[in-house]
Parts: structure tokens; C-alpha cells; sequence
């Protein structure tokens, strides 16, 4: 069976060493987050996930969900226990809003606990995995009332949100979404329609259900201008606030799918189910993507997550299979065959996987920090500046963490050989579920196109190039020693200004070019992304050192893993920029029925 | 359901224009093989394969096989009925031996079978897909009297052989293996052992089973050098030939495994099976390489079969199902939404699937051409010309093609979106069955192993260096409207020279250098040999539109797609070249414990 143990260190080393946290402990939320309190919070949030979450990860694979002739579902064995015990110990709760029970610590360590839970457990994260979502978009867009009925018990995690969006014919075009909502006298309106792909949208774990659901009122316009967002609760509430009548909407059926079993994806049916509106009339796009944003970082994390479980345990077994000959000097004559790891090609992917999941934990850990100093920096000017930079790289957190986590656990999987294709062994498990990462929250895709045909366009490339240069200049900035990662660093800025140079450009004359090159643009800022994340580890590695701080090997460790990164990650940039450059001639020239093989 | 249409136009293109089969016509088998006997062949091939064994596939998903009690197997519903047919209809003695009852065509139309066959249902495929494998170690190896007892009766399919190697402590190092082969007084062995991850061990297609089992006799020398090859029956004969007793050798169970469901995957106990040896004692590995390479190149098909599959598919859903608006100026007005195809980063996915679908495609042939061409070309120095480039290009066909070929297949299910996710449609089975290609019969870190470890440096990079300059002579010679392919090609083989230079002097340095940069080196060497049949094939239909001969439209679509190819996949060379050359230092450096995460 698959062990799962936190990477605290790594994180302390980020939140503490790298970034300083202290530093902002002028801002709200930040003086709870002193270096000790981090260090407690972390070593505590990984107990949980290691020692109560990561054993139920099989057994949700391999029970999955169950529907019952009631409608009702039941969840994998274990789960509802694990659920009582996250909601009693308040991890939750960490970075929510005080004035309704949250614990009001930053949202940076919020994401280190999601990187845990979703690593433990995919499919069990999922369930609580959208709760900040739906809190911030009540908090942002709803009135008093529905601030009031529904954060408290939200927040705390009694009640469970979902995100009810995706219709049969409707997924990524939600102009499309035919569900209505049709006003009644009191002020709520009655929810007709089919939802499908709602995750957690049935489930035995909480006493109601909070679905946040898309539909469209009588009048309303058609297209993207005509959706509104409602709270459409399971159970009504009484008088006193309690759940008592059932709402109409059922689960129809759960779906079958190649990964996350444990997590119940539903086909849910709304019969004039009563719900309230979140916001405006007609503005409820606005008010899903407060919800959609937060949920993009968590996905990030969730590539993250799956990556370094896989990780763990390749590593292990890559130290205790004995297999094959060293091919240098570091054969054991002792024993009738070396560790796996004495492999150059094995140690290849496990630097590789490591270089990735050190990379991406900085990068998520840094986007979530910005999305905290978007709310709290103190001036204006930080306040945007955060925003700006957590905006530009939400898609490429989203898609580029989700893309190379599946492609690690997939090579992960790759060094158990033949034991990494059975289900024993558990690394299947991981190629499965995090395939749907790059799927849901917007498929990767349209993450490319959010970051090239709206973060870059839409300020005619300010905010890229400003990422640019702030890359290009710490590189400058860097001393000798660091050279090894910061000249070649240095050199691939450049093919991601030029890239973003030619989309501008080409996607100006043809938008079809914008969207060709869009793919190759998001790996490219993907890839420098880590490179930054990397010179910094680097940097701060070198100075402890010097210093003589702490414990050698891990900082040693770190310098010779950007180096990794340097030779093996950052050679690709030429590639990404030629790609994003090439335009959509080739790509759009084939008729359609030649394509589906019609002609 | 997913749907699958044999690519036979795009066959009978490689084959008979592109290679233009019938100036073979003089070698022996060639003869039959004449364009229209080609024509026929693959059209009535590709009926079979998308008619008769296509719809087994999500069956064999879903239902799995099962073992009862007693050691027998039941394959899932319709497996053996399909595979009377197959006998029936001799698709399976294509390319074997006349003097055994096979048809004697080349080798290369087996291939063509091989990959039709793998696409429709890769679980059954590998059921027969060890029968050249198996047949050619008996040719090769066999006494006159094993030949004449297995021989007839595998090549018919009346009979099925298999391969058992694996044992649980010992996959890609054979050199550990303990399955015990004591003589017997007739000359025949008593096999002992477990073998595991035993492919089509037990099934009920067949009324015998012949397995070809490495085992080690009592006086063998440890390692790789006491390794002997056995043909172990389930069955015994009698005297008339004809399977009797049943021999000691049982399934104890099947796997679970990630996918390829279909196919029995078992725990085979031998105890004192008798057995017959194969060839020479202790040159078992000889023996079983014969069989190896055979499966190698069956493999490559595999990968290129699951990414046309999963291609089609994803093909027809993207021109059927609506989904927001072109950003060009594609817009249908009278249609809510667009098809997904009108969207630039779905044809980019679709296009790369192409690209690799028909490159491959005519690498697999062109060298399966050389299988043909290494036993019956005229001259000694040809024969040896073509053997040493398929010894050269096998590690590439099997790990550049299942690699690409899963890759293809995860994009395939990316353009389904949610819809790619869950099993109705089918295509995660293509990712799941796609994995194993990446694993079996030698895992790709192997097969880079091979190509840069044996194949680049046993000659001092003698065939590499003709492959790239093969290459390079073709770029130079290629008239100016192939420039857009031949000018790109010609840069990024000067690549593959630097990086197999690179490779055999920091490898003579250090051998760890050398694996270290051997994965890249594959990718390479792939990237550049499917940029050679891009460059042929552009060549060969602009020939035809300059003709004006035949459908234009697949003649231009053949042009974009080497334009595609050359503008998309060739930057990646650089890359590749600074991977290969960077060495083993950054790789190697931290501890085992470090990794392992117990220090």
C-alpha cells in the first residue's frame, strides 16, 4: 500500500526561509503567523493528512460511491469518520473569514493544507475542496441575509458547498446553460434543470448541501449575459435555521469514471428546487468566477498533491527494489543486484518529479501569497499590483501544474515497471486521478486561452512583461555562484518576451494565431514560472550555507535540483517560443471531414 | 461507443507510394505482393479489425477475465468466437513461414495487420501477438523436432504461444531469475518456478497453450549466462500429436491491472512441468531475444494503434459537438455555438496526433521493411545494411511509439473534456490500455538504455552516424518547395550528430553519463525519424499533385501535416540535443536516503 507523508519540511523551508512570512506581519491575519506558529500549523495539518486522510485513499478508489433507490449516496467506508474529525479540528477553517467563524490566518497556508489533503486523498478533498469558493462568492456578491443564513455552518464545514454549472450539452460555452429559474412571490426563485459533472453534489457527510447552481431567469438575455448565480440549498431551512423540508433536487446518477471514485459525481436534477440569487440578475458569471478562481489554485494544488504522493513512493521503492547493475562505480559487490536508484535513467525522473514538485510548491505557495496581499497589502498600487500578478498566473498554476503532475505521476508509475500497471501497488491510482485535474475548473486549454487571448491581451502584454523583467532582473541580480541557473534562466526570459511579443502581434492580424499559440505560451510562462521559484530556492540555499544555517544536505539538495532544472526544463523554452510564434496556418488548413476521417 | 475505421488509405499510401512495394517484387514473398494484392489485403484486413474485433473492446473492459476454481480462465464475451475467425480467416499467418503452413507474405503487411488489429482491441491482440515472436525463436533456435511438433500448430493459431520471463523479484534483470529446469531422463527438463505478469498464461481460445519459459538448469553459472529457453505445454501430446495430459503448470491468479483487461494477465505456477529446451543450454537469452525484438516492434504498433483510435474518436466528437464561438472567422451564424474543431488549440491537439499517427505509421513499416529486408535481400551487405538499422531503430519504434502513443491518447481524451473523463465514452480505456505499451516487454528506460548503451555504442556510433546522415543527404537533396521541411530537418539532425557524439565521449568518461542522456537520445533519434518519413511523404505527394494522380485533398492534407510537424515538433531537438549532452553530474548527486525522503 502507497505511504503518504507530508512534505513539512519543504514547506517551512518555503513559508519561513524563502518568502520571509514574518516580514508581513503588519498585515491582517499575518501576526498569528509567526515562524513557530507556522512551523506548529504545518507539522500539524501534516499529521492529519498522513496519519487520518492518506489511508482511506484505496479504499475510496476501490469502494467508490454508492446510490441508493432513495436517492441518497453513501460514501467510501471511512470517510464520513475523516470528515468529523477535519470539521472537529477546525483545519477548514484556516484561512476563513473571522466574522463568521474562520480562523483568519493567510490564505498561503490554507494552500499549503490543501496541497496535503488533496495529496492524501484526491477524492476526499474534493468534498470540503470547494468551500473557500463558494464562501468567497456569498462574501463577495451575496446580500446580508444570505451572508448570514449560510457562511456560519458553511465556514465551519457542517454544511458542505457545491459548484453546480456543467449541463449535457454545455460545458466550457456557458452561454449555452438552459436551466431556469423562474421568480416566486417570496422573493426566491424555483431551479428547473440538469446538472451533470457535480462533484460532491450527493454525499452522507454533512446534514445539507449548499449548491451554488447557474440558471437563467424568464427574461433573461441569451449568452453569458443571461446566467445568474442562486444558492440552492438540500434541505430548506425551518424557523430556527435548521435543515427540515427536502428541496427538489436529486441525484439521478453517479457517474462512472476513470479516477477520484471516492468522490461522488453526480448527474443532479432540479425540480423546481427553491433557491435564492447571489448578486445581480444576469451577473452571475461574475460571481462563479470568485468561486472558479479559487477553485483553479486548488487544482494546482491538487497536481502538486498527486505528484508528490506518486514521488514518495517511487522513491521508496526505487531505494529498496534491487535490479540491474550500476553502470559506474557504485555497484554493491555485496548483493547479487543494485537498487533501482543507482540508475541514472531512474534518477532522472526523480529528479525531475522533484524538480517539479519543489518548483510548483513555490509557485503555488507565492500565487496563494498574492492573493492575500491582493486583499491586505496596504497600499492601493500593492494591493493591485498582487492582484494583477495572481490574476496572470491563476491559469498557469491551473493548467501547467496539472499537466506536468499527471505527466510525474505517470513517471513515477513508469519506475515501478510492471508493478506500477497493477492496482496493488497504488500508482495507478494516482495516473487517475490526477488526469482530471487538467480536465475540470476549465480544461487546460482554455486556461492557455485565458492566459493569452485575455491576462496577456488585455493590457496589451503589461502584466506578462512585467513578470518578464521581473525575471530578467533577478537574474541580473544574481551573483556568480548562482550563474548556473541564472544565466540560462536569464537566456529562456527572453524567448518567453518574444513569444508574448509575436502572440500580440500575430493574434492582432489573425485571432486564430492567438489561440494556436496559446499552449506553448502557458508552458513557456510555466516554465520560467519554476525558473524564478528555482534561482530564489538557489538563492536562499546558498546564503544558509554560507551561514552555516541548519541542516547541509537539504540545502544542498536544493542547489543541485535548480541545477537539475536548469539543464534538464529550462532547454524547452526555445521549443515553447518557436511553437507559440508558428501561428494557425498549418493548424486550421485541413477541412474539417478530412480530420473525422469523412473525406 | 467509440468507433473504429482501419486507416487503410493511409496504408496503401506508405506501402505502395511511398515505398512502392512492388520494386521488391524479385525477393521471395514480394512476389504476391503486388499493389492491387496489397489493396485487397489491407481493405479486407482493416473489414476484419473495425467490424469483427473493434466492438470487443469496451466488453473486454468491462467485464475483465475471470479464473475459477478449477485454473481455467474465461476470456470476456465474445473473445473466442472472434478469435475463430481469426484463425478461419488466416490473418494471422500473413507473414509466416510457408514451409509451416503460413502464407509467406512480408513481414511489412503483417505489420500492417499488427497495428489494425492492436487499435481494435489491444487486450485481444495480445493474445496471437506473441505467435511471429514465438515461432521465430523456434525457427531460429529449435531442434527439427521441436519445429515439426509446435511449429504447424502455432503458425495455423490452432494453438497459442506465450512468453514467461518475469519473476517477482526479477523483471528487467533476467540475470536474477531462480525458475529451476532439472534433466530428465528423455531429455526432457522439469520446470519449476512463478512467473508473473504472464500475458495470455491461461485462456480458453485455444486448446493448447505453448509457453516459452526461461528457466535455469543445475549447473547453469549465476547471471545472465545460466539462462536456458524452455517450450513448456499446457498440454501434453500423445502419441498421435494430439494435447493429452495435462502438464504442471497452473494459472494462481490474474492481475488487476491499470487497463488491458481483456487480457489474462497471470501468476503461473510451474511445478515440474516438463519442458523441452530451446537452442543451447545457458543461450537462453539469445533464444528469447529473437522472440523480444519481434515483440518490440509489435509494440510500437500498439502505441501507434490506441493514438489512431483515440484520434478518430476525438476527431468526430470535435466536429460534432457545439461549443462556444471561433474566434476567427468561422462563425456559423445560424448556430448557437461553433464545433469544437473550429477552435485553434483542439486542431492543435488533433493536428500533433496526425503528425505522429502517420509518421509513425510509416516508420513502423518502413521498419518492418527492413525486417523483410535483413532475411531477404540480395546481397550480404544489403542484409546486414538492414539489419543493422532495425537493431538500431527497434528501441525507438517500441519507446519513442508507446510513448507518443499514450501521450496521444491523453490528448485525444482532453478534447472530450468531462465527457473524456468518465467511461461511457471510452477513451480513458485508451489511456489505460496505452500505458502498458510505455512498461512491457522491456520499459522504455530500457529501451534508451538499448539504443544509447548497445545500438549507439557497440559500432562507435557507426549506424547512428549513416541514420543522421541518411537524413541529412535527403534534406539537401530535397527540391525548394520542400524547404519548409527539409531546412528545419536538416538544422535539427546536426542535433542528433552533436548529441551522439556528446553521448560516446562523456560516456567513455563516465558510463553514467551516457544514461543519463539516453532517454533524450531516444526522443531524438524519434523526433528525427518521423521528421524523415515527414520529409518522404511531403516529397511522394507533391509528386502526386504535381501528377495530378489521384484525391488532392490527401495529397495537400499529407503537405500541412509535414508543415505541421516541422513547425511544432523539430524545435524540440534543440532540447533534446542540451538534455543528452548535459551529463550525469546534477542527476546523481544526492543520496539515495535524501530521495527517499529518510534523511
Amino acid at each position: 500500500m502507497p505511504e503518504y507523508r507530508a512534505p513539512t519540511r519543504d514547506v517551512r523551508f518555503v513559508v519561513n526561509e524563502l518568502f520571509g512570512l514574518e516580514e508581513y506581519g503588519h498585515l491582517p491575519g499575518f501576526d498569528m503567523a509567526t515562524p513557530d506558529m507556522v512551523d506548529a500549523i504545518v507539522e500539524e495539518a501534516g499529521r492529519f493528512c498522513s496519519d487520518i486522510i492518506a489511508p482511506l485513499n484505496q479504499v475510496g478508489d476501490r469502494e467508490g460511491c454508492t446510490l441508493h433507490p432513495d436517492g441518497s449516496v453513501t460514501t467510501p467506508t471511512g470517510f464520513k469518520d475523516a470528515y468529523r474529525q477535519y470539521c472537529e479540528s477546525g483545519w477548514g477553517t484556516l484561512g476563513l473569514p473571522a466574522e463568521f467563524g474562520g480562523q483568519g490566518m493567510p490564505h498561503v497556508l490554507h494552500a499549503v493544507f490543501e496541497e496535503f489533503l488533496s495529496a492524501a486523498c484526491h477524492a476526499f478533498m474534493m468534498y470540503p475542496g470547494l468551500t473557500h469558493g463558494s464562501v468567497s462568492a456569498i462574501m463577495s456578491h451575496g446580500s446580508d441575509e444570505l451572508k448570514a443564513t449560510w457562511l456560519p455552518r458553511l465556514v465551519s464545514g457542517e454544511w458542505l458547498g457545491t459548484m453546480a454549472l456543467t449541463e449535457p450539452h454545455c460545458g466550457t460555452d456557458l452561454g449555452l446553460l438552459r436551466t431556469r429559474a423562474e421568480p416566486l412571490a417570496d422573493g426566491s426563485y424555483a431551479i428547473t434543470g440538469e446538472k451533470i459533472f457535480h462533484s460532491g453534489g450527493e454525499q452522507d457527510l454533512t446534514g445539507n448541501i449548499v449548491h451554488l447552481v447557474l440558471a437563467r431567469t424568464p427574461e433573461a438575455p441569451a449568452g453569458t449575459r443571461g446566467i445568474s448565480l442562486f444558492v440552492v440549498p438540500k434541505f430548506l431551512l425551518d424557523a430556527d435555521g435548521s435543515p427540515a423540508e427536502r428541496n427538489g433536487v436529486r441525484c439521478g446518477s453517479i457517474e462512472h469514471k476513470m479516477g477520484i471514485h471516492g468522490n461522488a459525481t453526480c448527474v443532479s436534477n432540479f425540480e423546481g428546487a427553491k433557491g435564492w440569487l447571489v448578486g445581480e440578475e444576469n451577473k452571475g458569471l461574475a460571481a462563479m468566477f470568485v468561486m472558479m478562481n479559487a477553485a483553479r489554485l486548488s487544482v494546482g494544488a491538487q497536481g502538486l498533491g498527486q505528484a508528490e504522493n506518486a514521488m514518495q513512493n517511487a522513491a521508496r521503492y526505487a531505494c529498496e527494489r534491487q535490479q540491474g547493475r550500476a553502470m559506474g562505480q557504485r555497484q554493491d559487490a555485496g548483493a547479487a543486484a543494485d537498487p533501482l536508484i543507482v540508475h541514472p535513467d531512474v534518477r532522472r525522473l526523480l529528479m525531475d518529479a522533484r524538480a517539479f514538485t519543489e518548483g510548483m510548491r513555490a509557485l503555488l505557495l507565492w500565487g496563494s501569497l498574492q492573493v492575500d496581499l491582493a486583499h491586505k497589502a496596504e497600499s492601493a498600487e500593492e494591493r493591485e499590483a498582487a492582484d494583477a500578478l495572481i490574476s496572470f498566473l491563476t491559469p498557469v498554476i491551473k493548467g501547467f501544474g496539472s499537466d506536468r503532475g499527471f505527466q510525474t505521476t505517470v513517471d513515477m508509475q513508469q519506475i515501478l515497471g510492471g508493478h506500477g500497471y497493477i492496482a496493488e501497488y497504488g500508482m495507478d491510482q494516482f495516473v487517475r486521478d490526477a488526469r482530471v485535474a487538467m480536465i475540470y475548473e476549465g480544461a487546460n486549454g482554455v486556461q492557455a486561452l485565458d492566459l493569452a487571448g485575455r491576462k496577456l491581451v488585455r493590457d496589451g502584454g503589461a502584466v506578462a512583461k512585467r513578470f518578464f523583467a521581473l525575471i530578467s532582473n533577478e537574474c541580473a541580480a544574481a551573483g556568480k555562484e548562482l550563474g548556473f541557473i541564472a544565466d540560462p534562466l536569464g537566456k529562456a526570459v527572453h524567448h518567453g518576451e518574444a513569444a508574448a511579443e509575436a502572440l500580440l502581434a500575430n493574434g492582432a492580424q489573425d485571432p486564430d494565431a492567438l489561440g494556436a499559440g496559446s499552449y506553448a505560451f502557458m508552458e513557456l510562462a510555466g516554465t520560467l514560472a519554476l525558473g524564478l521559484m528555482w534561482l530564489r530556492m538557489a538563492r536562499t540555499a546558498a546564503d544558509k550555507l554560507a551561514a552555516g544555517e541548519g541542516d547541509p544536505a537539504f540545502y544542498e539538495a536544493k542547489l543541485v535540483t535548480a541545477r537539475f532544472y536548469a539543464e534538464q526544463r529550462l532547454p524547452l523554452a526555445t521549443a515553447y517560443r518557436h511553437r507559440a510564434k508558428a501561428g494557425a496556418e498549418a493548424m486550421m488548413a485541413i477541412p474539417a471531414a478530412v480530420l473525422a476521417g469523412e473525406a
